[in-house]
């Protein structure tokens, strides 16, 4: 089992506009002032478990095996969802409320166990009475309990079936003749970029260069929202000022943006289940 | 007399969308690198001396005895205002100027000593031509030299009277046969929902206990602007999306949410002394 | 040559809305877990190498010599622009893109010296397939390792010459008989306040001393967009809420502000090369 290693990294909706996700470092250096405590983001999209899912399997692999993550994107806080400790297969501790957000962990790297957090042990004490702040009673403190070492991850609670771990769907990209289509995971809501699950392989299979132009369609559900031809090229500048790129995202899936500008505001497109994405390999060289 | 323990704390209301806090975390490493720097916020609401003072009240108490909390809201900067290091009844220390922002602190912990910071030896070296960033030249550098223990308290400056600190006037809340007033101390400003000065135990003094019905009512001066009956509810996914919910926050005072919105957006309500609340027993189980 | 402490600052333009940061702290982790990091600012104005060049001369004198900075403003990333790290006269290490990023460090303090940043070694291994993330696989890499001592700065890789650092054109402030003409180098995009490229000693050679009325204009290119006479003084406070004020920033320049309002919001001024300002002593006491 892998060791902790005094990493804590926090996510949550939580903002940082006031003194809550400070609450959650309080807690934290209560229990070992040596701890290395490192912000992911406190502005995963508000109650999205889907985006907070995604933000872990986009963070988690560079860090350090033995980290520890406290995920805290937890609209149901205080009703009956598990909150759960994960060990993936990198070796990399998860802890956060079971409603999704092992979704893409569990799909592409792997979740080896997960327990059940016991809070008549893992619990902030005099906690009790509050209902609604589970970030601060549970999450930072069992995180920090594990990161520094005071607990170990058997310690955790009792443990449960990792096949029982609540997922988002996920469907996977499908790669046919001349296309592949997949889907339109999670935007950069800053410079506005979309991140497809298409991963830069499939234009391997499809024998598409760098350099070439593809065509491109963007749905929201069943509405054609994009439909253009772009160059997949190396990065951003590549294309001139304002025109869109399709590139390899620093993940190895196929991303879309435009140079210097936002390829979200400029086509109003989102992310998340149900924008879907499609790239054709266009046959002759003509645009 | 509490012995510091090397973790500073840094408030604001400067921002972090350029380097003015980074310039408080350097002076701070010139002087010890060993320093554990966290952020409570850099976005205080600008020139608000309740709102720094509230954050303070609302994260402290989560800190180990002997942290240093650098509080640097300063709309008196270069002005007549006294710069001071503050001793909690927690064994917590907090530099900053003496306008208002010790006010909940020393109501609802206590402070125990006060000193006027000694610019002569506390303050950066070559930074008495400047005005304007006190919290460089003063607060941090004094906030790092005793949170590493170049310093010690007495070494910050002369005494002063601890009931000489500048206070925001904070009322009492009021419990009435049936109902008991209070104010919105703060509002959440990333999930909107506002907190009251009115502590949890006053339901037991009124008998009202949780999954009941509570008539609020919330003005803004003499003006009606919230007028309903709500659940006291354990936590927001008691009530259905949209809907409002009177509950404990995690200090032990009452607060009004709504499900997965914005209380604040959706009521248009804010907070401090201008806003009052009442919560009223309902005497029928009927709406 | 100037040894590392472990300290790592980080600016970039990629905003904290979710972990494109976080993974270049993982991998800095992943370097030397002991590390201290801090954040700069990850809110430099998108794209824009003039404010990132300014943020670093802002930011970087208050930290301890051996400090080094990564900074990521990189709308180049992926074509042909250098990687370099540069020391600079106060023994810090920048770490960044050679396109106007080290202009104001290099006219200010100096730098003696740069290299180019070697690529088969200082690259993240596994990410020379990705183009898109210099910040990750090549500056946060290569500024760690540096950092830790992993590498010392002859190892980073070839040796520049430092006069052909790429520049933006920065022209000095001209002293003429009663006034000083100088640039708007930067605004504060929180506050509003705007900064200059006049140092305060200009006011030694005029001879206006505090508290004397200026007669200040702004213009954008050649059209005026500011002309008030206004009171030079110590701080925000010295003039009453709404008015304007001159003076000293807390870097040694003059500065234009409003108590307790955004200067630049009311009167609709920005920052950068197009923002020239001249400030005119006033010869007689009136208005």
């Amino acid at each position: 089992m892998t060791l902790t290693n005094r990493i804590l990294v926090f996510q949550s909706d939580f903002g940082l506009l006031e003194g809550t996700v400070a609450q959650m470092y309080g807690v934290a250096l209560q229990i070992d002032p040596d701890l290395k405590m490192v912000d992911l983001s406190h502005y995963i999209d508000k109650f999205n478990t889907w985006d907070a899912s995604y933000s872990l399997f986009q963070t988690c692999p560079v860090f350090p095996a033995g980290t520890v993550f406290v995920s805290v994107v937890d609209p149901g806080v205080g009703t009956g969802r598990k909150s759960v400790a994960a060990l993936t297969a990198d070796g990399h501790y998860i802890v956060t409320p079971d409603n999704g957000t092992l979704t893409h962990l569990k799909k592409h790297v792997g979740i080896v166990a997960l327990r059940e957090i016991d809070e008549s042990v893992n619990r902030l004490p005099g906690s009790e009475k509050f209902h609604v702040f589970h970030g601060r009673d549970v999450y930072a403190y069992t995180g920090a309990r594990l990161a520094s070492g005071v607990i170990d991850f058997t310690e955790v609670g009792r443990e449960l079936p990792v096949d029982g771990i609540v997922c988002h769907p996920t469907p996977d990209p499908v790669v046919g003749t001349d296309q592949v289509e997949g889907m339109v995971d999670i935007k950069d809501p800053h410079f506005g970029m979309i991140w497809t699950n298409i991963p830069i392989e499939a234009f391997e299979e499809l024998d598409i260069p760098f350099d070439t132009k593809v065509h491109i369609v963007v749905k929201y559900q069943e509405d054609i929202r994009y439909d253009k031809v772009v160059l997949y090229g190396k990065s951003f500048g590549s294309v001139p000022e304002g025109e869109d790129i399709l590139y390899n995202n620093e993940i190895g899936y196929f991303a879309l943006g435009t140079n210097l500008r936002s390829f979200v505001d400029l086509h109003d497109i989102a992310s998340g289940p149900d924008w879907s994405i499609s790239l054709e390999k266009i046959k002759t060289t003509a645009l």
